[in-house]
């Protein structure tokens, strides 16, 4: 799937979806969804809806009154504080706490579940880097963090080494996944020791031009992947190191594109 | 301008526009304004919303929540009520006590202007039939007539004849164009006498199939031109009569065209 421009007709029978954010002018859920609706023959349009953190709870107030509105996605700042907002939300968003889209269900209350994890095992999969049985490190704990660790132990790794500039925050994590997935081997500590064979960012580091590595690759294994969250730049320090000293790569790209997958169907509009 | 499809891509930085009415699915607003704007390079789509009634308030005031969403065309049945919801009415909306569009102003208070009449004026010019010097008949005095009548005054018609189903509507509205068209020959009456030579429909009677004539067209000049304000169907009873009658007519929907371009520059969109 890519971003290219798609004829949209949009009638006024064309059933509505936003992506509510701020800012937004760098979203690319709209070429995304947009693409996949076209490709699907939905009548349907998602749009950019730029809504600051004071004025959220107006917004999405309005915004579900509008009654060819079906779906909207949530990106930041919202994904953690629009969960008051909803009626109820699904397994994964309350072990995260957070949601990435929410729906309008039959009967008119409002849903919202969090796809961002398992998109980005999805994305793994697709690139033919299934995640079962690996021993993973990760390097960030907050919203993506939790969001992909959760997605990360449901499906199958061997181990998952967790860390963060907050250690309490990795330290929470572990708890909340040890509750979930009590046979998951869990751990915390500095640095990625030997052995792990699946390494990824799940911190902010690496957006801003002069951001330190997030993690040292030193003792990575051999054959590792290496694996972004990062959407933009497309290629981060960390991945051209990576790169450098022959890991497989992966880009952050690939969870927005997988997630819309999943996100669409939740919407029910895609298979 | 026609409502073919046309490429429309959408972005994180696209503007935002909406049509709020209730129903919407027959709204052709969103085909119109897209063509218009893709014909103008302008990053901006249109999009419909359905509001019902009971929840204009909660919907508009979300709507001023979204940062990148410029403007509004308000239809059916919220033309009237959403008046209130408004920082500050143009001269013509002041006038007919309703608006069709309303935009956020750059110090972010929202303004609203009312384009029917003028749409319907330009329309009428547009394909060839002025309308400063006629003498007009003009069925219906409801909201749509008061912004017809008044934007005819405004063009210059020679006189204007106004009757209703309910004649306080066409006395008032009679009022009303005397006190800012002072020298302008107004009347109201049962039927059109002769000597009309622009017949006006703004009644919704030729909607339904089995609607009689809105009004006789027996004594109509035999050069005068018949209007519609109907959109669906694109051709009326009255119409067809008119037509058959060797009269010169004018369908609804060049209405529609023509106050887009209005309502488009109003936003700010286009020359």
């Amino acid at each position: 799937m890519t971003s290219f421009s798609t004829p949209l007709p949009i009638s006024g029978e064309t059933r509505l979806f936003a992506i509510v954010g701020d800012p937004i002018a760098q979203a690319r859920s709209p070429s995304v969804f947009n693409a996949l609706f076209a490709a699907r023959g939905a009548n349907a349009v998602l749009v950019p809806m730029q809504v600051p953190a004071s004025q959220l709870r107006c917004a999405i107030g309005g915004l579900k009154c509008i009654a060819n509105l079906d779906g909207i996605v949530v990106t930041v700042p919202h994904k953690v504080s629009v969960v008051e907002l909803l009626d109820e939300i699904g397994p994964v968003a309350r072990r995260v706490g957070a949601v990435n889209c929410m729906r309008r269900r039959p009967d008119g209350r409002w849903g919202g579940e969090m796809f961002d994890g398992e998109g980005f095992v999805a994305g793994l999969q697709r690139e033919g880097m299934p995640v079962a049985g690996r021993h993973v490190f990760q390097a960030g704990c907050g919203g993506a963090g939790k969001a992909v660790a959760h997605a990360l132990a449901a499906a199958g790794v061997a181990s998952l080494h967790l860390v963060d500039a907050k250690p309490e925050l990795a330290q929470a994590l572990i708890a909340s996944l040890r509750q979930h997935h009590p046979q998951l081997a869990v751990h915390t500590g500095d640095a990625p020791g030997a052995g792990h064979d699946l390494l990824v960012n799940a911190t902010p580091c690496g957006m801003a031009p002069g951001d330190p590595m997030p993690f040292d690759l030193r003792d990575a294994a051999s054959g590792a992947v290496v694996a972004e969250l990062i959407m933009k730049p497309e290629r981060t320090r960390l991945l051209d190191a990576a790169s450098a000293r022959g890991h497989r790569i992966h880009l952050g790209r690939h969870l927005l594109e997988s997630q819309a997958a999943l996100v669409a169907r939740y919407f029910g509009l895609c298979d």
